[in-house]
């Protein structure tokens, strides 16, 4: 790729995002799929997989504290977390700046997201990969959740590609069944859920897959500047419906003693709450109640 | 352009959107802009001025009703209403919407933009072009407000391009000045502020401008799908700050009252209320109070 081409994002076929390349840093191949890292002159470093863009050094710091610290500070006293996918390493960061985090697993199928993560996008996951506090595996999210015995973790964050390619085996029946039996009592999962002008099958099908093993199901959004399309959703199953009722005041509260308050570029307390509020368009696709 | 090719935005030099053309609608170059109208194969037929798209079919619910409810509900009592630029009609029908609205002035200074609208993108504006409430004219919205009488309108809305080009006047501290006067005691302007993702500036620069003409300056977000880029902001200036902390169940009695309740695709209760509610990374850019 030369110098200042266009690099046309692949995820729809008919419709896209494209960036101006200031200089290609990295393209392999690995096991799993096409990793692309380019310099870009809007967005800083980014990040491809399979021609999607996964991650800009602009405006990671939406997607990642919208994912992180709404399970966490909606569960309030979440101890053990398993994240799931984020190779990049931005969701253990997010993660680890909660002091009451004990233990947080991170399970990253492609160990080449990692290693060029750390080469050209430091600044991600900062000094999050020697926390003391971090197990990074590189491995099989699946076996991982099949595995683990039961009340392993308070939450689980599966931050992975859509459920097309590699991310497909993350949106099963049985992948659900196995998070909600290593799930504490009040333990959630959160998941990416695609963009849903654009994707909303996306939501609707798993929504509906979560539901099979989850008492409370629902979504919450975040705008996201390089997923384009509007709002994106993050998916929410948990075994208890208060988590995300929560009001801002306490949520404030506990944000403060967990250390996060004042941290954010995107996320408030306000905002946390809400993000649970849906536009129409988007809440008609979620399994009714 | 041949079918089946690819229409760049030129909004930003460096990144952006494309969308793949089913067919060539229109290519006029009016008085004072390019306009091309083309039907899309994802976002059904997309309005262009000077290469930035300004509406498409598929998701201009969620702009029109984020610029057009949210100023009329947070006032409650909206008689007059005047609209400036918005030449697809797409302001005005949700204007009209409300009951207890008897005037809608509707300024576009470009009547091209209004024929167009009209031929390829009937829906847009449904019946708002007859409403016997409306009153569209093709002329200079500057003039307009120069030249409208002390305490004529409840609430402006300005739906214009980004202040570059044509729409650059109607960001103006005269502009402001005469908006201030035309208002009545509790009138306010709400007006398209680009997307500070990528246009910061805009947001920040017209912002202190408005602050010479309005105690009340802030900004709304919405999520607009075709405005790539994350949140889009709706700057705000009113002369009672009261107007933006009215709760959701005194809005949805409103809505109720003003008949728009349960019409939306974007807009609820919930979500005016919450775009009051900036994420840092925008709210940084206002002026501090």
């Amino acid at each position: 790729m030369p110098t200042d081409s266009w690099v046309n994002e692949t995820l729809y076929a008919e419709w896209g995002q494209r960036f101006l390349v200031k200089r290609e840093l990295a393209r392999v191949k690995s096991d799993f799929q096409d990793i692309m890292l380019f310099e870009s002159h809007t967005h800083g470093r980014v990040m491809l997989l399979d021609g999607v863009v996964q991650i800009t050094e602009m405006d990671e710091f939406v997607y990642q504290e919208m994912i992180a610290h709404v399970p966490l500070l909606a569960h309030g006293d979440a101890k053990r977390v398993l994240i799931i996918g984020a190779g990049d390493g931005g969701v253990l960061k997010r993660v680890l700046q909660h002091r009451n985090v004990e233990k947080a697993v991170m399970v990253e199928i492609d160990g080449e997201v990692i290693r060029l993560a750390k080469e050209f996008m430091p600044g991600i996951a900062g000094d999050a990969w020697t926390d003391p506090r971090a197990e990074v595996i590189v491995g099989d999210g699946i076996d991982h959740v099949r595995q683990a015995p039961a009340g392993s973790y308070d939450a689980i964050i599966v931050d992975s590609t859509d459920p097309i390619g590699v991310g497909e085996v993350l949106f099963t029946d049985e992948f659900y069944a196995n998070c909600a039996r290593i799930l504490t009592d009040r333990g959630l999962i959160v998941n990416q859920c695609g963009v849903p002008a654009m994707q909303a099958e996306e939501l609707r099908d798993t929504s509906l897959r979560r539901a099979k093993s989850f008492p409370d199901v629902w979504a919450y959004v975040a705008a996201v500047p390089t997923y384009v399309g509007g709002y994106m959703t993050l998916g929410w199953a948990a075994k208890d419906a208060a988590l995300r009722t929560v009001d801002a005041a306490e949520i404030r509260r506990r944000a403060d003693v967990a250390g996060v308050l004042d941290t954010t570029g995107y996320w408030t307390p306000e905002i946390h709450v809400g993000a649970f509020n849906l536009p129409p368009y988007i809440a008609r696709h979620l399994p009714r109640r």
